[in-house]
């Protein structure tokens, strides 16, 4: 624990590949943050009427990424993952801590690391406000922070009997990917490339989540598979669901794949970082219309029912109205876990 | 990474050891969180007028405690070493994060881990507000908020020459417990027993921390070793500083070791969560009154000098004035590294 002297050690590391930039990032953002990294703690002066929303993802090798991926697609992930909660409740990024164990403080890994950390972060504004680094099995945990008007968070316990169910963009090609990696199936290369990179690059949709404050009653980002965290959805919510899985949005290279294995990607595979939330239907022109803004599509894909007995229900149906069969339905309705 | 059906999964894992208590906390504390576990985000309405400080570290097995450590000082260690952070700023902890990557999922290993987690974020009100768990190599990784009024933080940089430079309690005794516990010194039980305690369980200095807002001119916790970390305060104040090193704070016990062990582990042992703080003279009587009303003993050790040649030197001596020999004070001005 204690240890002599060293070479290019923590200081040096940090200064060289996070201070630094996290420095340029607050000198040219307007920022709330009063004070970055170099001190005990980060200092936030939050504006009069604003919420602060806080996040906390971790990333462990061989679990949430293939040992030796790369450092770049890590950076820009293991950040991705805790915006995507922040779009989720509707919260603007503000900041984020980043804490990284390393099994050595390879320079090369940690350029490429913070390449694809900093840029994200650039996208958004979001600066690097401070943490730790340690020497330890690969492991990268990062908290963030977003700024709400006063009250206009979307939590998931909003969702109304009557509500559209919504998801954006497609779901299914990070859990296609992962079989393709794992050599379960095989892909085109321009094809395995593309959805690569949904895997491990995933774009949290944090304008969409700012977009549908006071629109959407509910949101959750589709982290661990969309039936899964729908259903997390409908327990705080206490609401039932009817869902048409063939309106569940799919990539082309999805709908390439045999139907019960496109059906079972987009339903429950997990990784996708889309937003799933839930808005009156006299609110489908408005989502619509921001859909077309951003360039993003969003799909109804069934709606919210009263709940009946407790469970959080959702019920698999057809667009023509016909019931998935039992089997089929407890198969989907499986969701990700980290200590199955 | 996509995983099937579970038994004791993530969810009721983070529902039976966290997600109760913390709700059980919120409830019975008159808190600033608004939404707690269970959704996409934690959110916090601040006070107005009021700074949030920010601090993360992560704790990882083999580098920040042994294989094996007991679960319950685990629990508390992880906190308290955060919460330490937040005193070096005279902040108030809020509440905190927790990110933990657990090998298996061991109810009776959560069990205590959370027992000794949530005593210690008791005895500051502080609540667990979010968090993440995943299977991986053991990992802690904490967050924690805390508040301060407007413009009151401590930093780092605000030394002054002239200024007094003080530690509380005692250092040393978690480096003494290190050498205890590698069999590279022998100790009594008793003496072993409250030592250990020391590097198990330090209590982070939340009410001096507190106590000394406007009083102090820069603090910062003790982690890497007094002398390390006096550097660091002194790079971002600027200055130089002189140290009697006869006056270091030394334990009972520590003080029954040869002389120079006594005085090594003293300067530059880390782990002991004390806080060193620099303060104009006028204001000795104020604080020899904080540490008789904290029942804490705050030594004054040395002062902070104009900076001679941009490198924050340290000039150790002996109280009678004699300089240290060169060789002793090279060895006494090595920080701690984690990746040394």
């Amino acid at each position: 624990m204690q240890s002599p002297s060293h070479t290019l050690g923590e200081f040096a590391l940090i200064e060289r590949f996070f201070k630094t930039r996290s420095e340029t990032m607050l000198a040219s953002t307007k920022s709330i943050v009063i004070l970055g990294i170099g001190d005990d703690c980060a200092l936030l002066v939050p504006k009069p009427n604003e919420e602060l929303a806080i996040t906390s993802d971790m990333l462990v090798e061989g679990r949430h990424f293939f040992a030796g991926a790369k450092a770049q697609w890590l950076g820009h992930k293991a950040l991705a993952v805790n915006l995507s909660d922040l779009a989720a409740m509707g919260a603007k990024p503000i900041g984020f801590t980043l804490a990284l164990a390393l099994p050595t403080a390879d320079p090369r890994w940690l350029e490429a690391f913070s390449n694809g950390l900093f840029a994200l972060a650039n996208t958004y504004s979001c600066p690097l406000i401070g943490g730790d680094t340690t020497a330890g099995p690969l492991n990268i945990c990062i908290t963030a922070f977003g700024a709400l008007p006063m009250g206009k968070a979307i939590r998931r316990s909003g969702a109304m009997a009557g509500d559209d169910i919504w998801v954006s963009g497609t779901v299914g090609d990070a859990r296609l990917a992962l079989a393709a990696l794992r050599h379960e199936i095989n892909l085109p290369p321009t094809d395995l490339e593309l959805i690569e990179n949904r895997l491990h690059q995933p774009v949290p949709r944090v304008e969409l989540g700012i977009a549908i404050r006071g629109i959407a009653t509910a949101a959750l980002d589709i982290s661990d598979g969309l039936l899964g965290d729908l259903k997390h959805l409908l327990e705080s919510s206490h609401k039932d669901a009817e869902v048409f899985v063939d309106r569940i949005p799919k990539s082309v290279i999805l709908q390439k794949m045999k139907v019960p294995l496109q059906t079972q990607f987009a339903a429950c595979g997990g990784d996708d970082y889309e937003l799933c939330f839930t808005a009156p239907s006299s609110q489908r022109i408005a989502i619509n219309n921001i859909g077309q803004a951003l360039k993003l599509s969003l799909t109804q894909i069934g709606s919210i029912k009263p709940m009946q007995n407790n469970l959080a229900t959702i019920s698999l149906m057809t667009s023509d109205g016909q019931d998935l069969d039992a089997n089929t339905t407890a198969a989907l309705l499986k969701s990700f876990d980290h200590f199955a």
